[in-house]
Parts: structure tokens; C-alpha cells; sequence
């Protein structure tokens, strides 16, 4: 152990925690978010490392992210061979698997490799298993949930897991560029029940018909609800968060607020695998925690989750989601500030 | 003019300015900031339009930009065409020319196209004219420059540019891919002699030999004297800027510390034509206002060329560096601060 690792503690104490502490314990029996997304068994290759049937899908991405500040309630399915070796990775940490439906077959599973340079993967093969049936059936305690993150499914069943949401509060909305294109009309349908939507540049390109992303998100705000919020993720150049509301037509940028955020600049990037689940995760966490829906605090989330999904990266699969703690956390949302402040004078 | 436009002047006076009021007024007699670039006459065609024979070069972007805080001085080139109508545009925004040399020939000239999302360029022409034979000769006064940048031309000639400036401060160098490939012995001693290296994401890539960019930046760093900064561009994502010193060494991110900085999102881009050297002459034209180059100063004066560049990409050629204000100044670097920053809690 060398002296620069022995001594950072009293460093991190010194500064204010970004963990919201408005309502109760980190952890706790009860769960406000709600999270309907894949559990999947991964095998990942990249130029740093292999792993074979390790833990993965949305889901699982989400929830390990979002259960450093709150309780996640994840709904899916998994099949017989979803052993407890897997399920006591969610389960130990706090994760509410109550709706994690287990049926006979298998598990979906996923193998990818990446290109030299990780901007490219390539899809070895998709074995959907006990996914292919799914139908989430949510149970009475979940209909109450305020937080609720729509995973990457077909709108259609997107749409059928909102119906069953008594009073949501705040729904968040992941998509793909595969139903941009197949089911249009259930996607917009879905785009004007939800209050945030998570997309990468392109698929907003695809969206929106627009190559400007200003004008794209315009454009996509256009077809959401009223004080729509729109995250348009850059891969490693970091993200968009676009508002637009009444009070921010006589401000602003063209009738929006803009907040952009960098990716946190990595020496070393192990696996991409799951990023942008981690980051939603970490940001409905942090929301839900917080049950704060403001602009800055959409900003403080939105920090956290790009916290998420700089650790998630870091190693292959889930592992360094696994690891990391609170401290590990704190120092970097501290980071990211000196990253992106500046004083006006 | 409808009732949003009347009232914006009232928001503004509220804010603090960023402008440094450290050194006296905006314009004055004295330069503390010397540049050496080219002026040229530009034919451009974009999308959004077409202009011939504009006043151009990067000379005359980085000048037009840093006017708005400095004086700054341009050691340059023109040849009997450079009429008065030129000169004045430069002269009225109290740029010292006194050493831009007129000689017999021609101004150099350059034509350009761009593809209709502005990532690519064709050059339909480069004449040369007199910066063929160009020779930096510095008046006895400019040799006394505290503030130097040596714009885009051969090492060899930066090298000779900077033998003559008798104390410098601050040193700023420019490239391209073409110097790093045909002249690295000589780039590699000018790195050596200055403090600020200005360099986009792809040639970062090819002198370091690193895709990552925190690695590159080290690499490069380690290619230049101590405490120097190195800003790698990031086109519309905007940038990264690194500084490595001891006291660095034990905090931060691995011994260097980063500031990023996006893009200002623009609805409308016009004409990229010259956008580097707008945020170069911005930013030096702050800093040596300021007369003040530490860490949090060299921060603001990233912001400072990141709005003058966003200025000057809205319309054809320097139209736009030559209409604005210092009110449209501090009010773009206003808004970039609520572009880019949060609350801790």
C-alpha cells in the first residue's frame, strides 16, 4: 500500500455529500421506483477481458446503480437456471426481486464482443428464453409507485406496465433505435404518457429527422407531454438534458434549458456493457431518493448517474458495480465538479 | 419587435461580468499580446450560403476575438491588394498592425467547401501569395510581448518567432496534422518552449500514438516543459483541458488535473470557417487582460474563446466577430455557466 492510497479519506470527509438525505435510510424494506427491464446471463469480450454467463440486462444494470441511494423494485423474469448464486447479488444489495418473475426455461442470454477501440460491438448471439413470453404483471404494491423506469422493451408492453401504475409520479422512458423504426405509432403514444426520455445522439437523429440536436430535441419535446424533460446521451462525450416549460419560454435557450454534462474522462475503459442502463439507474436512485423532480435536482441526478456508469465500466460486466461504496461515490460526484465549474470572476 | 426581445438588457445588467477588470479599460495604446498568424482573402460555401474574397485567416479571427478584452498585436503578411477596406475592419477594433508587413503580390488566399452537415471540408484552392516567402521580423516594442501565440505556421518559424520575444509569460502554439507528420523533430523542441498547446482530438491521436485521450494528454504533456497546459478540441463537443504540477500530482485525476468545457449548442451553425482561432484569440485576449494565468483563470478563459467561437460560426467569415458586443459576451458566458453547472445539494 503506498501513501497516496492511505491518506484520501480525510480528503473525502471534508466534502459535502452529494447522497440526498431527505428521506430516511440508503436502504430499507420499503421502494418508491419501479423498474421493468432484462435480466440477462452475459458473455462479454472485450480487448481487456472475457467473461462467460456473468450477471447482466437493463434490469440488472439499473438496479445494482440505483440501489446506492434507494430501494429498486425490479420486475422481469429469469428462468429455472437463475440460480442463487445470481440472485444474491440483487437481492444483497437491497434490491426488491418480488416481481422478479421465475418460470421454467432459461434465462435470456447475450454474448457481445468489442472492437480494439470499444466503439464498435458486435452481436455474437441473442437467446431470449423465458423473455420471449413476458408479460409484466405488476402486484398490488407496485401499482402505488411513484418512480418508474421503462426499460428497452416494445412500447406496446412499455404501455401496459403504465396502465397498471396507479399515480405515477415521475416515469422515465429508454428506447431504441429497432422500434424508432418497427413501431412508431406505439412509441409516440407511449413518448406522451412518460415525463423523461433517455436516447443516444443518433437515435434522436433517427427520431427527429433532424441531424441538429438542438432542433432534434425540440422536435422530440414537441411529440412528449407537457414540461417534458429529454436526456440526449453523447457515448463518451457525456450527455444533453433539455426542459421546456412555460417559465422557461421567456429565458433560456430558445424556449428550453439546456444542461449538459461531460463523460467522466477515463484512462482506463474496460466494458461499455450496460453504461447507459447504469446511468439511468443511478439517476432514478438519486430521485427517488431525493423524491425531488426540480431542474437542479434533475441536474444533481443526472450527475449521479454519470457517476454509475463511469464505475460501470470500469470493469467487465457488473463486477465494479458490485464493489463500489458510498465513498467511492461521493469523491467522484466531488470530481465531477472540479471537472465542470468554473468561477465567473 | 415583439415583447420577449425588449426586455433582455435588464436580465443581463443583473449579472456579474466576466470581462477582467483588472488592467484598465478595454482598448487602449499599449498590446501585451502578440500573434503571429496569416491573413487571407477567404471564398467559402456552405449550406446557408456563400461569400468571396472575405477578410480571413487565422490571424484575423484570433485578432477580431481577443479584441473584445485586449489589444492585440498581428504579425502577419498582406500583399498590394489588402486595401483599406480590409485594413479598416481589423484597425477600427483597435488591433495593432504595425507589424503586419505589405509587400508587392498577392494576399494569400483559400477557398473552401463544406458538406451539408458541416463535418467535412474540401479546399478548392490555397494561393500562397507573399506568406510564401513570410519571415516574422518583430518591432523592438513586440519583442517585449508578455503574451504570445504562434498560430499555425512551420515549427521552424514558430522557433524563430519566439528567439525573438525577449521575457515571455505565456506562450500559446497551434499545429496541424501536416507539421506533426513532416516536421516532428522541430514541433518537438518548439512543445519544449511553451506553456499552452492548443490541439484537436484527432492530432492529439496521432502525435501521442494513444486513442484514449487522458493517456495522449499525459503523453503529450510529457513532451512539454513542467506545469505545462495542454487544451485538446473536441469540435462540437467541445474540449478538454489538462495541467499537470507537482501540486497536482496528489489530487485530481491521476496527476493531472481536467476541466471540460462543451460546446455552446447552436441551433443554427452557419460557417466553421476560422472557429479555433476565434477561441484562441478569445482566450488569450483574456488572459492577458487579466494578466493572470492561473488554473481558475485559465478556466474562465476557456469560456471566454468558447463563446467568442460560438459567436463566430452563426454567420459567413468574421461578419459576426465583427458585430458583436461586449453585452452579447457576458450574456453567452452567463449562459454558459447555467449550461454547464450544478449544485452540490
Amino acid at each position: 500500500m503506498n501513501k497516496k492510497s492511505s491518506t484520501p479519506l480525510k480528503v473525502n470527509r471534508q466534502r459535502r455529500l452529494p447522497v440526498p438525505k431527505s428521506t430516511g435510510p440508503l436502504t430499507g424494506s420499503t421502494s418508491n421506483l419501479l423498474i421493468v427491464g432484462s435480466v440477462a446471463f452475459d458473455s462479454i469480450e472485450t480487448p481487456f477481458g472475457k467473461v462467460n454467463k456473468t450477471l447482466g440486462g437493463s434490469g440488472s444494470y439499473f438496479c445494482l446503480a440505483a440501489s446506492n441511494f434507494s430501494r429498486p423494485s425490479l420486475v422481469g423474469a429469469v428462468g429455472k437456471d437463475f440460480t442463487n448464486k445470481y440472485r444474491v447479488i440483487l437481492s444483497g444489495k437491497n434490491i426488491d426481486l418480488s416481481d422478479l418473475e421465475q418460470s421454467a426455461g432459461q434465462t435470456f442470454a447475450w454474448g457481445g464482443k468489442y472492437s480494439f477501440d470499444l466503439n464498435n460491438r458486435t452481436t455474437l448471439f441473442t437467446k431470449l428464453g423465458v423473455f420471449e413470453q413476458f408479460k409484466p404483471k405488476l402486484s398490488a404494491a407496485h401499482k402505488q409507485s411513484p418512480y418508474v423506469f421503462l426499460g428497452n422493451i416494445h412500447p406496446s408492453l412499455q404501455l401496459e406496465v403504465l396502465a397498471q401504475i396507479k399515480k405515477p409520479k415521475f416515469v422515465g422512458l429508454d428506447t431504441m433505435n429497432l422500434w424508432i423504426k418497427k413501431a412508431p405509432k406505439q412509441l409516440a403514444e407511449v413518448l406522451k404518457k412518460i415525463n423523461i426520455f433517455i436516447i443516444n445522439d443518433s437515435e434522436a437523429r433517427q427520431l427527429s429527422g433532424e441531424h441538429n440536436l438542438v432542433k432534434g430535441a425540440k422536435h422530440i419535446m414537441g411529440m412528449m407531454g407537457k414540461n417534458a424533460t429529454l436526456i440526449i446521451k453523447q457515448g463518451e462525450y457525456g450527455l444533453l438534458m433539455f426542459r421546456s416549460s412555460p417559465s422557461f419560454q421567456k429565458r433560456g435557450l430558445g424556449g428550453v434549458e439546456i444542461f449538459h454534462l461531460p463523460g467522466f474522462p477515463l484512462e482506463d475503459v474496460t466494458d461499455p456493457t450496460g453504461a447507459g442502463d447504469s446511468f439511468a439507474g443511478g439517476m432514478f436512485g438519486y430521485l427517488a431518493k431525493a423524491d425531488n423532480i426540480s431542474w437542479e435536482n434533475l441536474k444533481r441526478a443526472c450527475v449521479a448517474g454519470s457517476v454509475l456508469a463511469s464505475f460501470s465500466v470500469e470493469k467487465l460486466g457488473t463486477k465494479r458495480l458490485q464493489e463500489i461504496t458510498a465513498r467511492d461515490i461521493n469523491k467522484r460526484f466531488a470530481e465531477f465538479k472540479k471537472l465542470t465549474h468554473f468561477d465567473s470572476r
